[in-house]
């Protein structure tokens, strides 16, 4: 069987966890203290960064657009990065939009500010970044809201990485509280569809100790 | 024939042109100067950045690496993501080193003080920032070279994307004079062994105007 080495509130180790859960793969999940630096897995991943997929021959791979294009190669029954090259390049570049742009911009500022910093015990949360997370969110959410009305999942026809990517980032900040569901009618419609699927349900009984996610986190009639 | 929106000393711009020479693919270069936030631009790529193909058909694939595996799978006479999963895993685990740690410790620092700023008028490069990044760029010639004795190329037995991206990022600090390749001989044999190569050609004879880069940059004698 394969093992993941991941983190509970990573939006990365989110993609493929719900990427494995919507191929049908079977994976240990095994979580990793990343900033530990332990040796067996640098010697995994040189970057020290999350995550790493070991498959059951015992062999990594590392980091997270890797394992996305492992996955789909070595399991390819069900696509999850499009069928055509254009509609290949329309799902990475919402991947690249969400692991990039929205990384950025939202989430990396939020979990870093609210979870990293409390984990590690480096003082606390700075305001101004949480004001420019919140403040970028909202143009984020517009977006998904925008593409998730004019076509059936965010790429296009099929789910595909993008939604994967989209839900695991968001997942995460919702477990924080810090998703203005209310204001984004569309993104939250999306939401709602997507966090019904049976490939969300591990990331929905997550539970970080001494932090605990809001009422309508796990709830899907939220 | 297709169209590369680019800019000269982009370091994801610079791999998606060796990797269009490299399979031999003819591309007309556009220079795009991304923060002027051109509609048609946008259009193609809204997340505004570069690089952005524009296939013969019209069809825009943005971001380096939906580029990079579109070109894979549209013209895969010349592989250069490698032959099976795990030298694929291992080629794009580099390319992401260099793209993400690379750019993120390295090039984005000293290209954004040393370049945009000046470009963007938006004053005088950070002295802590260079400092960091000629810190930084240290460790990173020590892997290179590191894996370069080891490998035929950085990433196995054939070039591929992770020498090309390597290749991109250092050309355009070597325009800049900001790479002590006399300090790591391991990486600069690796690096005049790549710089021989005709994919090359192009970039080397790139020449911005107000900012000349050192004699060493076009020498293959370096």
């Amino acid at each position: 069987m394969m093992t993941l080495y991941h983190s509970p509130l990573s939006p990365p180790c989110r993609t493929v966890r719900i990427m494995l859960a919507e191929k049908g793969i079977e994976a240990v999940l095994q979580e990793e203290k990343a900033w530990e630096r332990r040796e067996a897995f640098l010697a995994m991943n040189p970057a020290g960064t999350l995550p790493v997929l070991e498959d059951d021959q015992g062999l990594p791979v590392a980091e997270l657009w890797p394992i996305c294009e492992f996955l789909e190669e070595v399991f390819p029954e069900r696509p999850l990065i499009g069928t055509d090259p254009y509609a290949r390049a329309e799902a990475r570049r919402l991947l690249s939009w969400f692991e990039h742009k929205f990384a950025h911009e939202v989430s990396e500022l939020l979990l870093e500010e609210k979870v990293v910093k409390r984990i590690t015990r480096r003082g606390q949360p700075d305001s101004g970044a949480l004001r420019a997370a919140r403040h970028n969110i909202r143009y984020h959410l517009d977006y998904v809201g925008w593409l998730s009305e004019r076509r059936s999942w965010l790429a296009g026809d099929e789910l595909s990485v993008a939604d994967i990517s989209a839900a695991a980032h968001l997942s995460c900040l919702d477990y924080l509280g810090d998703v203005p569901w209310e204001d984004f009618p569309a993104a939250k419609d999306w939401y709602a569809r997507f966090k019904s699927r049976p490939s969300m349900r591990s990331l929905l009984s997550d539970q970080l100790p001494g932090l605990s996610p809001p009422a309508h986190y796990a709830d899907l009639d939220f």
